[in-house]
């Protein structure tokens, strides 16, 4: 067998296929759709130009839309040839895998990152770089990086912006010197970008497509599942130079030929009736953000954490090694979460958890994490919270 | 670049790019899903269960309901294990060669066959080896079968069934006889069955999936883009051993995460409400085939093809060999079709055309064909068939 299915998915299958287990594995936003989503699709479902292929690249009309509202992110791709509408993010990045590498290609990664990257890589024959972020903010260590390409010889960086695992944000500065090297190097920076929309400190988003000298090496993959509570629909966008997205396109046309039609419909009402949204998603994120924050201060004696700029996961350190511990919890405790080395192979002594989840979940999962470590600190979570609870 | 776009793929954009063009190319249903799938769709589409990701293997019900609809086959797959939603046929072709095989494998295909197959195989890093279709009808050469297994040590027989692009089916007898030799040299069987239900002449289809002795070595790719014309949901589904859906699963998540929630709702819809379409559906394609069957009738000094027992093409001989009839016939006719050798290299004498089109549409085309070879036998054709055409 060539691959393995993902820590993230094996624990959200275990969650999900046994009563009384909650899931703090998989991460996706716990909102429906927007309802102007849903009504604009409905409205248009009975147009037969939805219910067949569109051409690979994706529907024109949605390419156009894309190309104007990253214009006002100072980010500019022609709609006709510098846009591919994507069956997701995950399948962007996989074209993007296939098609512009050989076999036996390496390409560089700044750990802890998202874990189905490793897999990914895998599965198209190509050779993880490690560069581990340093420090409890999770900074770029430009010296190692600059260091594994002249060792490692890689022919891509990717990023995860924000990161997943941790939240933490790449600042400019960080991404410019990134770009600097790689430029000089020869190397492709592929970022993933899917929750640059879901930052709670106000701080802008900074990204490598607003600076048009990159245009040859800058590849930005994109979704529409987290800013609009997407993530069933399968519909994302990768941008990049005309001949970058060529042969992007033919490796997804022959992996899906196309995005599903109706998700590209669903994307061109996102783009025009979903803005209003997504302030109140950012707003709720915030909140369940403050309090897993506060129950990570009653937990000090056992978990440490910085916290996240965007996303919406705490990566958290265990004070006290505790090796199987994500499997120790689920079965002692009926929680899921996914331990730390799914993200890297340094992490062992962290777990990685969700908080796309209400609150009443977010309480009961919380309070059976600290049962896990302090009963009397459990009880006392609940008891705070419990009219929060409608379990 | 590892992979260029299929002749199909290059047709199909060329025709829908400029005015005035009429494409054969791309072959897909050309009614719209049937009403009932959508309005399903519709009343159920508000459900928040729809809007975020299934589990990777799909939706539990969809899974439920598949197994039930195929042991009316005699097929028998236990849903929980057995079966694979995937996001379209292709997909589940694709995940099951990057996770199946290795880079260096060989894989024997019936040629002509499907287009893509050879550009999937490619991106997989598998060799394909050529076992062409003998005489008009298109029957299976055993012989050479056995012969290229013991030169060419293949690693699966991947067969299209009914063929794209000759329309041909494998009988039952030469299917037996092929498992039988792939099962004594330890092949895997890859069957894309897309076309099953598309059949003219009420010959029953008979599928080794329902030969449970092969259960180990058979994986059935199936989808619901052709049955019930939802080309553009890219739902379909994978049937096989455990063993080899637990592979294929992996696979599938990496590229997708899942097939898209909605589609599978749709698909539900389609098994719960489609049926009767189906034979409308086929009653059309019936007549269709009459048409382009007499239009070849009036060809004969030109053209060449046996008549398709399912699918929706003709796959056409040339009897004056013509190296770059398919874009001189575009540049001068303004008509995609298919040249013959994007389904195999022995094919430069054919091309294929797609039948899933409107009655005004195909008599348009085919007198333009007929224009190419014969001014005066296209306006014949144009004439006789005036009353048909409202472009």
């Amino acid at each position: 067998m060539r691959n393995e299915l993902s820590e993230i998915k094996k624990m959200e299958k275990a969650a999900r296929e046994k009563e009384g287990i909650i899931s703090l594995a998989q991460g996706y936003p716990d909102f429906p759709t927007p309802w102007t989503i849903l009504e604009f699709v409905k409205a248009h479902l009975s147009e037969a130009t939805w219910h067949q292929y569109t051409l690979s690249a994706g529907n024109k009309k949605l390419k156009e839309m894309i190309s104007n509202f990253l214009g006002k992110e100072e980010a500019h791709y022609d709609p006709t040839r510098e846009i591919l509408i994507t069956a997701g993010a995950n399948a962007g990045l996989m074209a993007t895998l296939l098609s512009c590498f050989q076999p036996g290609d390496s390409i560089a990664l700044f750990t802890p990152t998202y874990a189905s990257y490793f897999n990914q890589l895998r599965m198209a024959g190509l050779n993880p770089v490690y560069i581990p972020l340093k420090g409890n903010s999770w900074q770029v260590d430009l010296d190692l990086f600059a260091d594994r390409i002249r060792t490692h010889n890689p022919k891509a960086v990717l990023i995860c912006n924000p990161n997943n695992p941790t939240g933490s944000l790449f600042k400019k500065n960080e991404l410019i010197e990134i770009a600097r090297i790689a430029a000089q190097n020869g190397l492709l920076i592929l970022c993933d970008e899917v929750y640059s929309y879901l930052l709670y400190d106000s701080e802008k988003y900074f990204s490598l497509s607003s600076m048009p000298e990159l245009k040859n090496i800058f590849i930005k993959i994109q979704s529409f599942s987290k800013r609009y509570a997407m993530t069933g629909w399968r519909v994302g966008y990768v941008c990049a130079s005309e001949h970058i997205i060529n042969q992007i396109l033919v490796a997804h046309d022959l992996m899906i030929n196309c995005a599903p039609s109706f998700s590209q419909l669903a994307a061109i009402a996102a783009l025009q009736l979903g803005e209003n949204f997504v302030p109140q998603f950012i707003k709720e994120f915030v909140e369940r953000r403050a309090f897993v924050d506060s129950w990570l201060q009653k937990m000090k004696p056992y978990l440490n954490a910085s916290k996240p700029e965007g996303a919406y996961f705490y990566f958290i350190k265990l004070l006290h090694a505790s090796p199987e511990f994500a499997y120790d919890l689920l079965s002692k405790q009926q929680v899921a979460v996914v331990k730390g080395n799914a993200f890297g192979p340094f992490y062992k002594d962290y777990f990685r958890i969700s908080f796309a989840k209400d609150f009443a979940l977010l309480t009961e999962a919380l309070s059976r994490i600290s049962n896990y470590f302090d009963p009397a600190l459990g009880k006392e979570i609940f008891a705070e919270n419990e009219e929060s609870m409608v379990l």
